[in-house]
């Protein structure tokens, strides 16, 4: 196929994507760590087909809207990693994802527990409690885990076990102390469970940043979702090197207006996420030293340090700071191999509800 | 139509909406000054109708793609306020758009002006001259705006005018001072223009936050695109007030976990933005001491301000910050009007190139 997509498009390299899912799946078999990546950063039922092929033992997603996209074409094993409101209408969704396969949600609370129960038993919905270990997000108190799993119980589900996100490995010099505070989190959590009386079949943990120093003394599942990627916040955060990193915005140089490069990805193809780290709006992967020192929704605005600007009309490869958020934004990501480009659709594209 | 979509889904105040449009109108009418809105915000073939019919001349649009969707949909009139990389493909796309409607594009340089004309004329695409006026993305210098200009016109083009964003409004007391410079700007290049023998036929500026302080012996067409919804922006810079927003994004409570609502809108659904000035990630329409203190691609964590946190399981109206980003993220508006919901369909969502 010789379409050339005109720029701003998004553009994977299919080596460095293989490379990174294989790798993923290495590093959790060698700590005989279960992988259940997270979806919702590729959102592209080719990358999820990769992954359960180098042994991810399901998908986790963050929606049913996701849910019952990968269900649909063929994961038959998915974990909605958020404390879904469970109304009549999302009952009905859950009921229909356990004809085509094993599903689980979370629950943070005694009530969000008999709710779900009430809404779901005896239905095969498992549940999966959420603890905070950190982020100060979602998930009870590790110590409330247990009043939560006994709730659920009563209410006739079956509790599958804990989880956490450490999100707070999303930090300078955070990832170690992030998947410290995850496994003491988890390991409070699985006790107060243990201590009723209860099986805990799954403690599950991780982030891409945390994942270097997840400790499978406590965390028997891994949900990282990044990694198959790589964005320039793991790059910042030293986790993934830029010689990693898959995805790309590919963008054109449309003017030198005040002796700086203004390219034509904006927030509207890279997506506006700035952490409080991150040291621009977005790296250009071939030059190191460039900074995305300003950005609107179709102007990047690019610091090239001294160096002399690409010329008008030239395209560069923009790494956007958060690769989940850029992926939503797209229809299609282009996957190269070769010399030549696939598009795969996003099917999951804004599925949020 | 009854039916009810599931949260987080984006909601238009249909009176709202229509009396933003009548004030823009007549906003622009009583200065005498021509109103062509920015499409960009709403993408939104119904809304780009509304304020045809209330007398703007045309549409402003950020892309090719925007302009073709809006072509199709009947609109004869386009801007394209970009200085478009015209290689031979965006030139057979502008002399294809030119067979539906007049189109004019921006030029920013003598060297992008060689080039439109090269590529597009004898064709009837027009240009416009970009200039900064202080925010420092693209435009050249005003004094430089007769040199481009008579690039332009050697190529074979023919010149309509010149035109500005004054995006440097975003700022607290950036407002007057941002739309003077643009006033500034804007006579400068039409009075370069001039000097050169050329006419001047459209001297075009305007954002949502300047319009207030427009200066109508200068500009005589405003491009404001926000002013149909407004957003937490503008209510946070005073350029309007929250009994005039327009589009929120309805949203659940999904947990209390660390005593603060934690909400299933997440920067998926809200986008990522946050300029300097913002107090949060957005704000409540109805909880007006609330704001989002965290926000992750599902989850909005709302800190109350001390006021009893809405229910798990409630429905609340989120503002998001900036509205042309939350636009782009979804696939439908659900339009309100007298109790009912009606889906109009973002047309032009993800058309970046």
């Amino acid at each position: 196929m010789t379409v050339q997509p005109t720029t701003p498009y998004l553009r994977v390299d299919r080596h460095r994507l293989q490379r990174n899912v294989d790798h993923g799946a290495e590093r959790a078999g060698g700590r005989r760590v279960a992988l259940r990546p997270h979806a919702k950063t590729h959102k592209t039922t080719e990358i999820a087909r990769l992954q359960l092929d180098a042994g991810a033992v399901g998908l986790t997603v963050a929606t049913l809207g996701e849910a019952e996209v990968f269900a649909q074409h063929g994961c038959r094993d998915l974990f909605v990693a958020y404390p879904v409101w469970v109304d009549e209408r999302a009952a009905a969704r859950l009921r229909d994802l356990t004809d085509r396969a094993t599903v689980a949600i979370g629950v943070d609370s005694v009530d969000s527990a008999v709710r779900a129960g009430r809404q779901l038993a005896p239905y095969a919905v498992e549940v999966m409690v959420e603890v905070d270990s950190g982020q100060h997000r979602t998930g009870c108190r590790p110590d409330e885990a247990g009043a939560v799993a006994v709730a659920a119980t009563k209410a006739g589900l079956r509790v599958r076990g804990v989880f956490t996100f450490p999100g707070h490995s999303y930090a300078p010099d955070g990832r170690a102390s992030a998947a410290a505070d995850e496994a003491r989190a988890l390991a409070t959590a699985r006790d107060a469970l243990l201590d009723e009386g209860l099986e805990v079949a799954v403690v599950s943990g991780g982030s891409t940043p945390s994942w270097d120093y997840l400790d499978p003394s406590v965390v028997t599942e891994a949900r990282p979702g990044v990694y198959v990627f790589g964005d320039a916040q793991q790059w910042e955060l030293g986790a993934m090197p830029p010689g990693s990193l898959a995805l790309t915005c590919r963008a054109t140089v449309v003017s030198h207006a005040g002796g700086r490069a203004v390219l034509d990805a904006g927030s509207k193809a890279l997506g506006a996420d700035r952490a409080a780290y991150s040291t621009g709006w977005g790296r250009l992967l071939h030059h190191p030293e460039a900074r995305i020192v300003q950005l609107s929704e179709h102007h990047a605005v690019v610091d090239l340090a001294g160096a002399p600007l690409p010329p008008v009309g030239h395209q560069v490869d923009v790494v956007p700071n958060h690769c989940c958020a850029t992926v939503n934004l797209a229809d299609n990501l282009w996957v190269e191999e070769d010399g030549s480009l696939q598009p795969w659709p996003v099917a999951a594209r804004g599925r949020n509800g």
